[in-house]
Formats: structure tokens, sequence, C-alpha cells
């Protein structure tokens, strides 16, 4: 008899910052399959020198292992525990290693914009890849260019669809109208227009000027007409709010009604949460690539899970389905 | 007697697409520097299967060697020769090998806006830095991201400086008044921003838009106002000059009076020449990143060297002097 | 249920240089196999800029992908597009890429037989591998060192077979006898002896020797005897036909009878053309790992197709068959 | 005039978590050479996401850069700001990037000493090397052996004679007799004997065993003798001082007079500091490879700076001459 | 029809200085499996220029490959051997290369202890790697953190378990008692603790000293206590046995009765053999990790085979199922 | 003041396989040249387990350091001593390592002129690359092609004008006359050309043939006239001088009068120096890249020194100067 492997099994693994999030994933490959997954089980301990120690406690030899990490708070821990997960899977003989990272740190540091500056964004991905990850998975980079940061494959998806079908369906079911899409930033103009384009609706856009050549304060105008319609900022991340506020003032003074705030990645700071609570928008939708304190969660926020978009193409990585046929492309 | 070397001197090649380019470049350095440099020699025959050969016609060991060669038309020829000199300036133990490219290919292809393309700017870089280049240069690419593309590294210039200069001492000589900067695509956006605040006028932005999503046609609209005002349209690189056509459209449409155009890249089809030598612009401000058709020059086009900045930067990058300082950065 | 990967089955692209000869190959291999392959889809478009510009059609995920491109004119693009592609099965996660180079350019840039020149063709090897190609197949390398340039594992193949058998037909019909095998090139020594031995006839060289040190013009003489005798002339590349002509001429001045030219690879320049035109061969025997024009195409020309030996290996290469065994090695 | 380089001048950059180390070893460089050195100028601002940016305040081109950062607490942190720090120096094209570690983090994930862990310590020095570091400094890593987990050049120092000496002294002056070495861990068994050696005094151990296959509680012993005699307890690193408050009480079992401990690295806990405090020793040794809290530092507390060596050692490497002659070895 | 791959069965090549043990390895995989598994046939010839040549006599296309190959005397050519079949296997293609080296070699050589000199056990670990090797599998190395010379997944295996339980069934059958285990180095000093601790009886060390600084001699004492005590004297490898009977003298002059001997590689020197025909031990005990002259064998010598071990280890890695499982862990 | 680093002086480290070239070299280089050098001191030990142990007695730090070692019997260990030496070289942070490998072995492993065999010469150049070399310098490599398994800058230098220069010498002499060049391969045929080139006489070959697809008996016959010639046989290697005696009997056969014979590389085994001894040749020509037995000398030996060639292109390589112009190319 000759010999058969009985390689390429799937596992999923959740590192401690997608707990929540993994087991949602796992949820939602067992219900379009028929595949029985439990989540893949490991020990972690951190040491009195903050060492953070990983151990497998089932093997993952000549498996196709997902393991779903995202960079939220502490960054830096989760990012090491991410790396460090990487080096028992690979030691351990895993067959595959996919990373999925709902939400990757350090994008905005894309390019040498100013003179002795790194490009941390870079660091991040050659980190990745020397650790031994052999594909990966994101949502939303801050700049579409960091997938060549990357000498590997890897699927870096969009929350768009997901945002603008929810408020599509509220436009085609007249709760909402009138509306203009605002870019908070012009970096966010091209993504802008793919906003306003799939909602047939027109685009504007915020714009931030240095005076004088001081770095602040900053003349904020408004490119484009607000003037008595209802307004969708688009962003891709908020950390402290502090762009939101200054772009709701902009809109507001040019003649803006209601206005409604999406963006993908939920970085929220103290102060986010308190300017959001003092804030007037009418909602604020965002997806769970990262969690938020479930206890600050105000009424108007509307969360969406981005759970159902990894979890299929998670199934279809496994089983070399095309991904991009989920999209009609 | 202890042994000394003789290691680090400078050594300028211009590759075939770029001689009158590289001779500029040495004059500059020879003029602001007490070096007495000639142009590296080399021959260069291209064999009846269509292989390019070199041979260097002196020996580089130990030298400081800038290699000059812009991938000008026929792209894929001029990118080989710079591989091949590459491979023969490192296989003759040069010191340093410092690749400028003043017109940077293939940077539009620099990510995956849909499933199962390349991102052929990457595999660019990777070719360049295969082929063994220490250090690179190289100006205004498509995104600033592609620096992320190089793990090596490299001075990224821009011309906006050279060009906007030009602009700015008409606007202060009165020959030109009550102007807005006007970007033809979005993605050019941030940096429409950045000429607009560097000549402390107002911005708009061309705005393209699939409609019935169909590819073409497509509808155009502007945001921001050019009523009544001079317009500098602003770009990187131009080729068939198809965009800037309806670009000067819309903006006529708009009510705007003269148009003027900047960019930094003429890499002109026969097309350009034709559709620039019909359409109603004041200026057509450009570098000599890329040689153009001496013959088929407009009058209206006026033409900034690039060679002083290169020159200046080399200078700096061979003494270890900074380039940051160069722009009081 | 524990999940399983639909891994591993066979894809065959063919890259613009090689769409006959890939679609060959396929019959070849639906034919020797079960297999129904459909050719691999994708949209190529080149760019006012010259960029080209691949798009895959379909899905290769988890596939054993075959990319037929060989090296035709014009070389440089058709290398680049082979690139290119090679990127894009890559970041959609092909499962194995395999090159199928019918004709590798820049072989004959195999060493540095002089001071400061290239090794054009170990470059060539690294920018395939860099790439991200995981094996190669090849014919007839000028030398086959050349394999020893890849760090990967490749199938460099020899079209000799193919060709002597061809011949030696002949001799056992009897419509050739009589015969001398004589290599064109003293580089060519060792693969005329080949030669020579499989069809079981002597052999001679045409030696080439520098008058006076200087470049040309050259002496040329025969070493070993040809009087009387029907000749058959070897070579691995044909381009402008100019040393055959010569060749040709030192074998008739040495008493030769009929004249016979057999070679692997067709890169035809005009002048080949033209001088095969007025070049008195009894027989002019060659393959298709490069496609020549129809219409230029002489009555003595026998052109024997490399594609069922192509297909025949990857098939075995596909299926884990030895190649080796193929020929009784 | 041919060009002359002025590459290679030394430059000492220390990160936040060294500033105050970085400073004494740039006092004592300017002390022993005539070298006048500033500190590295740089920016350090952490965003609300945690991301940290660095801005380079001066060009390190073709300087011989020297990046002091210990991995002190928070670790992650300090060890992201290490890397951002490097890509940041390598892209400002440094001619040479010396790391000096003082303390490195990660030692004690050495090993697969169970299945499916990882090695964090070579995981470690793959992000050090893939970050563009060209030689390492650090002072006693937890096994020799990491040194190999580097594939360039370092300089593994030990603090041994530095703390040796401390004590030598205090032995040649009668203020310390009938002395014994008790190293409280086998792992440093052989670490032991060379304290023993060098201070001419006999060795002991504490012996740790599981019972009953628990993973605790654990019987220790000690093999050797301490009877009646002061002992010298001696390790590599200090945390939670749980396992030294173990050794002290077996010393003291086994009959041992007066206890001093020295060791190198103090990544003082909270509990270490409450245990120290509490913990009946006649002297407590280490250098200042990490900071301490200064308000917590007990009187039995000598702290001995490692500056000397590292900048001694800093300024033989920079001039190309002998580390190991410091040593006479 | 679709196409399937036949890919990934095993197959077992021993080299030439482990044909004996890949016999028995094969036979044990045979017996504990329905594998039906021939020798990997290949031709082994040593030019008179004393290169080796390797010629694999089957194909491996897509097989996983085990290759067996122990570092034995002469050493350098049995290395060079195991990489040119490592080369040989990669170049046919083999799916995926398994190393199974059961004595690694330079494993003494595993840190910079000394200035200016070598780490060759990560020389060593590099050939490996960049030869090609995917997986390795070992038994013992000198140190543990040799794991971590290795970027690929690897078994790092012990005979710990194979000796002991051997030993332990002497104590329970009474055959043995009032044993203390005595670890011939202080380098050994936690893996003689691991023994003591399997065993459960008490532990010592024999100390050696440098004398006055010189080379030698060294002074050597017993630190623990073995008065009136069966010794087991365990270490990792045997050459010369020079230090073996140097720890039986001090042993014996502590007041110790029978001694015994306990390792794992019998690398044994023409003295070796001597020494031990003159010592008086009462067994030796050690593995076939390397042949041993059968014909100088001695009565008291015992050798394990760790055949059924590395037999199992395959058997599971090529199956992918969990090899720490084997040891409960 | 500025610190100034003091870098690159040159060092001479001969390995135990070439200490009298090495000394030869060093002798050349002091003469041609003010530099005093004194040769690199270094400890080379083997231990009982028959590692080789180096331990550098000068410290390299920014050294330009030639390392010496010819690839003589025993190779393995020599190659061995070599990579280890290397390694020692590059952790003691040198500047530059050129490695000077007079003969370079495995070099006739450089394809696969069959299936399922490795390419051992690449495997070589890999691990030498691997190591940590910069440069690499060599004399006659079997095959030209084998300087592009080499990715790092190299000297591939031929014996040819020192052999020939001596024979020309006897030509011109009229000590020699009525001469004919024959290769005793085919594979040495363009290189048998340039001798017979160089030396302005006529070319032959000795052709080998496989009879009945048998591996031996061999045909042997000759392409070309020697009749009443005197014959100088060319070759790049002997071993056992096997071919040798069949070529001085074929072209006895054919008519020849006297024979010399002159190589590059003497790798004499006991039966080479046997039919040396019995073989009627005029003069053995050769030179010390291999050292031979002096005591089995031949008069009719003559050996020409490859010193002065390795000492000048040393010199020139380390002042950065030509090579190449050495060779008035």
């Amino acid at each position: 008899m000759s010999s058969t492997m009985r390689f390429g099994s799937m596992k999923i693994f959740s590192g401690s910052a997608s707990r929540a999030l993994g087991a949602e994933i796992t949820d939602y490959i067992c219900g379009a399959s028929e595949y029985r997954l439990k989540p893949g089980a490991y020990t972690r301990k951190v040491f009195s020198n903050e060492n953070i120690f990983i151990k497998l406690e089932e093997s993952v030899r000549g498996k196709d292992v997902y393991l779903v990490q995202t960079m939220a708070s502490p960054v830096h821990e989760n990012f090491m525990e991410m790396l460090i997960m990487i080096d028992a899977l690979k030691r351990d003989s895993a067959w595959r290693i996919n990373l999925v990272v709902p939400y990757m740190s350090y994008t905005r540091s894309d390019q040498k914009d100013q003179p002795r500056v790194p490009i941390s964004a870079r660091l991040v991905a050659n980190m990745i890849e020397t650790a031994g990850v052999d594909r990966y998975m994101t949502v939303d980079l801050h700049s579409g260019q960091i997938q060549g940061f990357f000498n590997i494959p890897g699927d870096a998806l969009s929350a768009l669809h997901l945002l603008s079908d929810y408020v599509l369906r509220k436009l085609r079911q007249g709760e909402l109208s009138d509306l203009v899409v605002v870019a908070t930033d012009l970096g966010f103009a091209k993504k802008g227009r793919n906003w306003a384009q799939t909602l047939g609706v027109p685009l504007a856009f915020v714009e931030k000027r240095r005076v004088d050549n001081a770095e602040s304060p900053r003349a904020l105008s408004l490119i484009g007409s607000v003037e008595g319609k209802n307004v969708l900022l688009v962003d891709d991340e908020v950390n402290t709010a502090g762009s939101i506020v200054e772009a709701v003032n902009v809109v507001r003074d040019y003649g803006a009604k209601d206005v409604l705030f999406a963006f993908t990645h939920p970085f929220f700071s103290d102060k986010a949460y308190q300017r959001f609570a003092s804030l007037d928008l009418r909602e604020i939708i965002f997806t769970n690539t990262l969690p938020i304190a479930q206890d600050r969660k105000l009424p108007n926020m509307t969360v969406l899970s981005i759970a159902p978009l990894l979890g299929e193409v998670i199934l279809r990585a496994h089983e070399g389905r095309s991904v991009g046929a989920l999209f009609n492309e």
C-alpha cells in the first residue's frame, strides 16, 4: 500500500485581541459549510518581565491554519503576540499559515512625506513575512498600495459594500434622502468618489490647509456644495474624533442638515467617546474590525459585523475558490 | 607601511535613454564642486536576437557609481538595459551602485484595485533590488507609497517646487492673476492641495464617474468653482493627453478664462502632440525627466530642467550631506 | 465533518508569444490524459505609456499553473509580460507556478569571458525566481550550466531526440547516406559529438580564428574531413544565418556534397530569411520553440513540433511521475 | 580634482528607554577620545492610535550610527520604537547601523523545551536583522547560544568582570571572607563555576525538582555545602525576586551566614521591590542595563554602571580595534 | 474530468553513513503502518578528485522524502554527501525534503565563548537550510538552543526516555539500587537534573576548574555526595572517553561503589575503545545514532536502538499527526 | 573633533591547504607595493570528533581580508575549514571578506546532463555566499559559466597566459617547432582553440564515443591532423592521468612526434604519479594551484607559480584598480 497524507484540514486560532470576532467567524463557516470547527486551543501567559508565552494545546502539523488577530490596543503587545503565535505555528509544521488582521496598524506611516522618517507600514509587513506567514487577509488598508509592501499573496478586503449597502437600504426605504457624500480628508478623495458613485449622490470635500506655513492653526473649507442637504461623512478610521468634529462644523457652516458618519475602523480613545457623546450626529456607522467598549456604546452607533465577509473569504481561500467572484468581479 | 584603500570616488554613467540629461547633471556637479568628472564610458550593442550587450570601458572597482537611466520609450528595452548595466557594475565590484531613474515606469500599477491583477510597481522594485542596486533616486512617483516597495534607501524627489516656483514668479510679476488650481483626477487631490497651498490660491477638482456601471461613457463634473478665473490644471504624467482635453472642456464649461497646465513627466504619444497642438492652452509646463521630440515642441511648451535638482542630490548623497536640508526640512 | 481542500488541479496559461504553441500543448495533454482543459483566460492591454496590463479572468487559487511564454521578438516586452503574469498568478494564490519557456533569451551571456561585462543569463534567472516561479521548463539552453543559474528545480529539455529521430529515419529509409555531422562552432563541439554518436556517423568542426588579433576578418577552417560526403550542420539557434553561410562555404570548399542544417531555435531576422532563400541547402530542420513568419517559410524548411514533448513533461510534472523515464534514463 | 567621501563619522542615538545610559556612554567616549559628540537629535510622538512616530532631526547619511535602546518596560513599545528607529536610520542612508541593546528581552524563550512553543528569542533576532541592523552589542544574554540566532556580527558582552571585580575588592580588603558562590538555577551552573573560579572560592547549587510530576509545588535542595559560610547568590536577571527568596531560604536552611546577591539585569516588578525590602540580604549588586525606580532603591543595593564597558566597546568597534583585547583574550 | 495530483507519498533514503539505521527505521514504519516501503535507490561514486557523485535511481517528484544521514566519521564527507543528496532531491522536484540527522556534528561550537571564534553549529544549520531542506529531525543536540539556529521547523528529539526507561527497569527489578546521578560536566547540569528527576534519585556534579589561569592542569572536584552509593554518570556524547576516565576517578575518590555510564552519541575514537576496555564500569549504555565498530564492542556495552523513535516520528510527521502527543506533552 | 575610522587595511590569511602559496602571494605583494604584511595569525585544532576549530589570533575588525584556501586533498576538510574561517572572520566584523580559491572543487558537476543528479558546483557557490564572502577569486574554472553560479562579484582568472607564455618562449627560441595543439576532450574545444590561436599553430581534438550504448569501452579517434608534428596536449585538471594516457596513445597512433602536456590544476592521485613516470612525455607543464608531493616530482615536470598573478590581482582589488587592465582588456 502506498502512503497517503492527511494534509490540509482547516484550523482557526483567535489571538487575544480577536476572541469574539474569531468565534463569530467560526460560527459563520460552520453555518456556511459542513465543517465542524472547534476554536484552536492554546495557552497564553505573560511573565513578570512582560514576555508573552504561547503554547499551542493541539498539533497543527499539516493543517491550513487561520490566525485571527487584530491590532487593537495595546497595539504592540497584540502585534508581538501575533508574531509569536506565527512562530509557534511555523515551528509546529503548519502546512499553511494565513494571517487574518481585520485592522492593520501603522498603515498611515506608508511613505516618506518628509525627510528622515520611517515607513513603518513596510516594517510591519516585513515583520509579518519574516515571522513565517504564507498569506494575509485584512480590511480597508489606509492606502491600497500597502498590498505592495507584501511579497506574499493576500486578500485586501473592503468594508465599503457592507457599509454602503446599509446606507443604500435607508435611501431606498425613504428613511434618508437628498444626500451628499463628504470626504473628511483629501487623501480619502478617491474612496469618497467610490462612496458617492455607489450611492448615486453628489460628492464634496473638506479641505485643510496650513496658514502662513505654521503647523497649526489650519484653515478648513468645503469644496463642493452641501447647502440644504443631508451629509454622509466618510473616512477609514477614527481615533480621537478630532477631525470629525471639525468636519461637522464645516458642513454645518456651509448649510448642511442632518449629518451621518460612516467609517471602517473604530480605534476609539477616551476622547472619541466623549466627543461622539456631545456631537450632533444622526447616526454613526462602523464595523467590528476592532472591539469597542460595550458600556460606552451610544444609541446612535450602528456596528455592522465584518465576520460574515471574513468567514466567507476564509472558506473560499481554504477551498481554492475565487474570492473576487464574491464581489462579482 | 600599512595599506590604504583608494575607495569611493564618484563616477556617473548615463544609460542610452538619458544621455543628454546625464551630461547636464554631470555639468551641474562640475560647476557646483571641484570634481572634474568625465562621463562613464561603456559600449552598448544590440545583437540580432535583440539581446542588449554592455561592456564597461573603464573599471568601477571601489567607485561610488551613479547610473542615470530613465524609463522612456521603448520602456522595456530601457528597463532591461538598466538591469544589465547594474549587473555589469556589480560584477565589476563597484563600491556602491546608486540608480537614478527620473521617470519610474509601471507606477500606476501600485495596488490590486480589482481581483487577479499584478502589482507591477512592486515587481519593478524587486527587479531593481535583486539586480544589485544599493540606493535609488527618482522624481514624482505616481504615489508616495511606492517608496515602501523598496527595502533599500532612496531619495524620492518632487518637481513640485521647480514647477511652482516658475508659476509663482509669474504671479508675483503680475503676468498671471486670479488663479485656481484644478486637479484633473481625484487621486491627485492631495498633491493638488499642495500646489494650491504653495501658490496661495483656491482649489477645485474634476470628478470622473462611471454611468450605469458601464466602463464608459463617463460623466465629468467639477467640484469647486472656476467661474471667471484663470485655471492651472495639475497632474503628474501625460501620455495621450486625453484626460487633459476632457479637463479643459470641463473647466471651460464651468466658466474658466485662460487655462495653463503643469505636470512632471512628458511621456508623449503621437496623439499627445496632436492634441496639444489643437488645444487652446496658454502654457504647458513640464520637466525633462523624459526626452521629448524636439521638432514637435510647441511654442506654448515650457520645459524646466530637472538636472540641477538631481545633480545637487547626487552631490549630497555622495558626500554624506543632508538632502532634506536642501528643502529646508 | 473535517474540511478537505480541493487543491492542485492543472491550469495552462499561454502568454501572448506562445498562444499557438500553448494550444497545441493543451491539445496534446487532453489527448494523452482524461483531463478536459480549457485555456487559462486573461485580458492583456498595453497602455499608451507602453505599460502592459494583465487581468486573469479566472481564479487560480490552489491551482497547479503552467505558464507557457517563449522569449520571442519583441524579447523585452515578452519577458516583462511573463514576469507580470507570474506576479498576477502569485498574488492570486496559485498553489504552484510552473514557467514553460521554450526559448530562453540572453543565454549566450552566460559568463564573463572579458572584463566588465554582465552575466545577463543569471540576471534573467534571478528575475524569474524573484517574480515567484516554483519550477521552470525550457528547451536547449545555450549551455547546460545555465540550469545552475536557477536555485529552483527545472526540466531543461533537449530537442536533440526530436531532431535526430527525424534524420535517423531518413538514414534508415535510405533517403540519406554517407553523412558527416559538422558543428558550426567549437562551443557546440560536445553537442556535435552527441549528434554524431546518436546518428552513428563521423564528426567534424568549423574552426573560427581571429587573425592578427583583429576583431574581424576571421579565418575559417575545417577540422576533420567532409570530402565527398553529405554534411549535416548542427547548431542551437539561428538569428541572421550569417555563420551558417560561412559554414556552408567552408564545407563546400572542403568538398562536401549535399548540405542539411538542423537546429533548435529559429529566432529569424529578416536577413535570415533572405540568406536561407539564396543558400543551397537540401533541408533546414528546426522546431517551433519560436514562431516563424508563415508566409516566409521556404519549401526546404521542416518544422518539428516541440508541443508533444512539452505536453508530456507537463503531464508528468503535474502527476509527480518521472520525466527522466521518458528518455529511458 | 577627484571626489572624496566624508563617510563614517560616529553618531550616537539613545532610544527613549535608554536616554540616561546613552548620555553616560557618550560622556565616556568624549572622555576617552578626542571626539566631541552631541546626542543624536530626533522627535518622538505617540499618536492616539498608539502608533509611535520618529523623525530624525539631523541627517545620518554616511554615518557610523550607534542606537542605544534597552528592552525595559514597556517592553513591546520599546522594541517597536527600536525597530522603527532602525528603519528611519536605514532609509536615511546611514553607512552602518550598530544596535546597542543592554538588556535583550525574550532570551529565556531560546529553545523548544516542550512541543508547540515558539523560540521567541530567534524571532526577536530575525526582526532586528530584517529591520536593517549591521551589528549588535548586548550584555549577558540568558544563554550564549543566542549569539548564534544572529547571522550578523555582534559583541555579546558580559558584566561578570564588572560585578566580580567589585566582590573581589571586598575579598581582598577583608570586608568579605569565607565565601561560597551559589547558583540559584542549574541552567546557570557553568556561569556559577566561572564566578567561583574568578573569585577563587567553592561552588554550590540550588536544585529545583518537580514533585509527583506536578507543575508545582517544587522541592528545593542544595547540592554542595554552605554550612557556616557566607554565600554569594548569582543569577542573570531578576523579575519578581521569587526564586531568590526561595534560594535565600534554602541556603539559610543549610546553615549559611551572610547572604549577598549579584546579577546583571534588574527588570524589577513591584513585587521585587517589596520582596527585596523584606529579605535579609547583606548586599544586592547589579548593573544599570535597565533603569530602576530611583525612589525605591534600597540602601543595600549597589548599582554598577555598564556605561564605561559599552562606551569602550563602541569606541573600539568604530575605530576597527580589537574588543577581545579589552579582556586580554 | 478535472486533474488530480498524486502527490505526497513517503520515500526514505539512507545516506552512506546510516544505511543500517535507515533500514531499521523503514522496517519499523512498515510494521507500524500499512505502507510497503522499499529503500530509496541511488548510486554513489567517489571520483579520483574526491568529489562525491550521487544519482537518484528513482524519481522523487512530488514525494515526501526522508533522508537519513548521520554525521559519523568521516564527518566532512558525510556532511557533503548529505548536502549533495539534498540538492539532487530538490532539483528532482521532491515535494518535501525532511532531513533526519541522528547525530548532528559541530554542535559544541554553539557560541562565541571567546573572541574571534566561529559559531560553526549555526554555519551547519545555514548550510542545511540553504541546500533546500524543509524540515529536520535530530537527537539530543548538545544544547537545546541549536533548534533556534534553524528557521525551518524541526523535531529535536531526546534519547533520555529511551535510556532512562532502561535504567528504570533495572531499578524496579531490583538489579540496581542506591543510585546517584552524576553529571560529568556543569554544562550538562540541567539535563542531569532531568535524569535524576526521571529516576527519582539524587544528583551530583563533577566540577572542572582551571588552576592559575592555565589551560591545564585542571582541578576536579565533586559537588554533592556519592559516598557509598552506586553512580550513574550521564553525558551526551563520547569521543576519547578522556573526561569519563576523570569522572570515574573523582566519584571513586569520593567513595562511590559501582559506576554505570549512560550517554546518547557514541562517536568513539580508538582511544575511547582502549579506555573503556580498561575502565571498571559496570555498564556502558548508549544508542545507535552513530555506528560503532562491532568487533570492538565490549561485553559491558548495551546499545539501545533509536530506530523505533525516529520511525514513529517520521510516520507522524508524514501523516500530520502530533509528535508531542507521543511523549504525553 | 570629528571621529575618523581607520578602516580597510589589508590582511592575508592562508588556510591550511595553502600555507606555502599564501606566503608566496604575500611576498609578491610586499615586493610590488610598500605594504609590510605579516601572515594573518590563527590557531587551528581538530577535536577527536573531527570537528575543526579555528581561533583568529588577531582582530580583523574593519580589515579588507583575503583568505587563501585551495580545495586540495582532503577536499571536504579543506572546504569546511574555509567555511569556518569565513564565519570567524565575519563574526569578528571584517570589513570585506575576499575568498581566494586557486582550485575550486566540484566544478565538473556544473549541470544536470542526466536526470536526478545534483549541480554540486552551484551548491558549493551557495555555501560560500551563505557563509558570508563578499568577493571571490579563482583560477580556471572547469566552465566559465560557474561565475554565474555566484551572485557576488569575483575574479575568475585564467592560467592560460602563464602557461602559453612559457610554451611561446620555447617556440620563439627554436626549442620547439612544428606544433599542433590537441584538446583531450571536446568539452575543452573552445579553450583548445584559444591555446592554438595564442600560439599561432593548428588545432586537433581527441574524440571519445560510447560504443553500443555501453558505458565503456569507448572508441577514441582524432579529429584533425598530427601526422609528423609535435603535439601539445592541453586540459584543465589532472586526477588519475587516465585520459592523458589514452590521448597520448591516440596521437601517437596518428603519427605524432614529441608530445608535451600543459594543464592548470595538478590534483594528482597515486596513479597519476605512476602513469606520468611511465609515460613518454617530453614535458609536463602545470601550475601550483594545488600542492604536489615534492618527492614524487618528475624531472620532466615544470611547475609555474600562480602566486604573482594572484598577488597582483589582490593588490588591484584592494586598491580599487582595474584587474582587466592587467590583461590589456
